[in-house]
């Protein structure tokens, strides 16, 4: 029997969950891996909130470092689950690895601004710092990409990484109701707040999660400075709908890959064709697409968030430090990583769907696609909504195959046309 | 940098994709992860036959036996890619694993015939027998189970393990053609031979791989005779059309569960809405949906057969054997596998999808369903073709939820009746 000593710092959730999950499923977990997993501290910001476990039965720390000596017991494990960008996380985090304890963390801003520092002082101090839990909720990629296809060359990562806007964007399309209307409903419910939903929203947490991503899957230094970032605050239901009668679902994607030797790594809204399982992975799920030299896809779906999910992946973790004698947090030696580039997107072609408004008058239609042949916008298909209720009513389009660059100066010409609202939208099509 | 030295018994291929992938990619896994792969010697049935790789390059065993001890060297790892259920698969596997040599395997039926016994002797003498590429292809289901999740405690598991089959279905729903005209396509394609399609067809292939996966979710003993097994010969294109119109496909399902400490484990065609993955894991993908005590649901999809993705899991295991140091090759010590009983699924509950065919004559429909309503299936849906050709015209039925010995009894009696013909199709529906 091996005996892990665990301390946990937050207890929202997540860290309730791992809480609940130890203390029920202790034995089950002794006799089928031989570990003994034991909470010897707790830390949170209020003490006496309720809970769904007796806090009285484990030692309580007053703040999170006291965590790392309690009562003069040095813990094996700290699980982090406060989840602050820097401060008292990152301060946790450096002193538990700098003590040689172990960390699980689910804190993937942390991680993607901080973590190339992190992982050098893991790797120095000889001891693990996991993160399964910050990515994908429940879905073990981490371990997927380091572990299990560690010796495939990956080409290409793409997925949805946060399971708000997959709802929001799923309860859009359901009940036909506007961005604004279900984001209102979401927090009013619960599940989400207004700081983690500017995070959601704007692509920020999910670009969090690919900068670790692309990490591990091509030998990168961490730099979330790599990424370009788009959220969803901008997708209209005409938008979902005109997609939907194309074949077409919007999804907030988050892809990655090595293009001349730079890294491309993008969040941003795009339609993705109704025959792929990405657009059929709705409401809160996560689902990630691999595409490597030796598998044209592997494809993974799951619960993208949750205490349960997410706290399964903490386990993982545990079991990963339980087994492995290596300590190799990224699968890489930090010393290997490659100090990759961002690659100029401008070039990229793709097809693309636009949202131009104009002035609801006659001959508008005639007119503006004139307009985008000489500004050498080659249409595929386009449709007119004529009963819209504003003044300016929503012409949507789909191009050919065009680079980003000619498409956003054709783009601002024709928004400088005085019955064209200047604000069109651009969506690229998978 | 860590040398292993390789033998490949099998050149088919899966085993000439391996020669191929080291190869091309030798200084990419040494830079990658410090490990380096060397051929020390190959075997096959027929030394004289066109290969991708220049076999002159590699020492030839001419028989399995001999790469064990290859001009007095002997090699940390044999790959055996044979692929025979006992016999020289066996045999050969057996030896090296009493020689200490850690063996990686794609050989389902073989380990689910033998692998208690083998894996004993891998133990035993502290090596690894591991068979990431005898399940899914490419898809790293063993080490998702073994590994990423294994303190989840699983509730069950259920896909599609058997890409031959996948294509017939596939196929003949989208070219609307008969099971025996796809049957014939394939073979002459070169998809599959007769011997193996009567293992695929059969549901037996399915049936070995789900051995497997059974006994690593629930730390059982390997035994194939705990299985159900039917396969898809008697699924006709009315079954398949029908299916749909009521919104399902047809697939063959192997699924696994524990039922009051007993195993269920039963390879069947089923109907699966078409809202869930599962059904739209089309052609030859693989896809496996895992439920757990923490995880609602966890879906792997990607290639399940074909040499380069079976070849990325040939790897993978050779990357386990390279980082882990416990050897062990299903998770478990075996001593602490349990025996489990084979459960009786007659008294499991399920909608059925009924094929009955009759004889075309006035009033037949009006007949049976009140035959139906007297001998208790309780009728949901009810289908008749007119059109049909023979002078025994298929009338199909979705049940309610209704026991399947009760179920036979009833269908029993029907096709006794002088306007039915006595074999009647029943599949349960998901």
């Amino acid at each position: 029997m091996k005996k892990l000593k665990i301390c946990i710092a937050g207890l929202g959730n997540v860290g309730s969950s791992v809480v609940n999950l130890i203390e029920k499923n202790s034995s089950y977990v002794e006799t089928k891996s031989h570990l003994n997993l034991e909470i010897i501290g707790l830390s949170a910001k209020n003490k006496n909130k309720e809970r769904s476990f007796d806090i009285k039965k484990y030692k309580w720390a007053e703040t999170p470092i006291d965590l790392l000596n309690i009562n003069d017991a040095k813990p094996d494990i700290l699980i982090e689950l406060i989840g602050y960008e820097k401060g008292i996380s990152y301060d946790l985090v450096k002193s538990a690895l700098n003590q040689k304890i172990h960390v699980v963390t689910g804190n993937k801003a942390m991680l993607a601004l901080h973590g190339q520092e992190l992982f050098n002082i893991a790797e120095k101090n000889k001891v693990s710092l996991l993160f399964e839990a910050a990515v994908a909720g429940g879905i073990p990629i981490i371990k997927t990409i380091k572990n299990n296809i560690f010796l495939n060359k990956i080409k290409k990562i793409s997925g949805i990484l946060n399971g708000t806007t997959n709802y929001i964007l799923t309860t859009m399309e359901y009940q036909n109701k506007s961005f604004n209307d279900v984001l209102e409903d979401a927090k009013q419910k619960g599940f989400t707040s207004d700081h983690e939903s500017k995070l959601d929203i704007g692509g920020y947490d999910a670009a969090h999660k690919l900068t670790l991503l692309s990490s591990i899957a091509f030998g990168g230094e961490i730099d979330f400075n790599l990424n370009e970032i788009e959220g969803i605050q901008n997708i209209t239901i005409e938008d979902i709908n005109f997609a939907k009668q194309l074949g077409y679902r919007i999804k907030l994607i988050s892809e990655t890959c090595v293009i001349d030797n730079k890294i491309y790594s993008s969040t941003k809204p795009k339609l993705i064709s109704l025959d792929k399982p990405l657009a059929n992975a709705n409401n809160a799920l996560n689902a990630i697409n691999i595409e490597t030299d030796q598998l044209q896809n592997l494809y993974l779906e799951g619960e993208g968030a949750g205490g349960l999910p997410t706290a399964s992946s903490i386990l993982s973790d545990i079991f990963e430090i339980a087994s492995n004698s290596e300590f190799r947090s990224t699968g890489y030696k930090t010393g290997q990583l490659i100090e990759y580039q961002k690659f100029d997107s401008s070039n990229i072609e793709s097809k693309f769907f636009l949202r131009i408004r104009v002035i609801d008058q006659s001959g508008v239609l005639s007119k503006i696609t004139s307009y985008l042949n000489e500004y050498n916008i080659s249409v595929e298909k386009i449709l007119q909504f004529a009963d819209s209720k504003e003044n300016h009513i929503p012409i949507l389009i789909t191009t050919h195959k065009i680079k980003m660059s000619e498409l956003l100066n054709s783009v601002k010409k024709i928004g400088d046309l005085e019955f064209v609202d200047e604000n069109i939208s651009i969506i690229p099509i998978e």
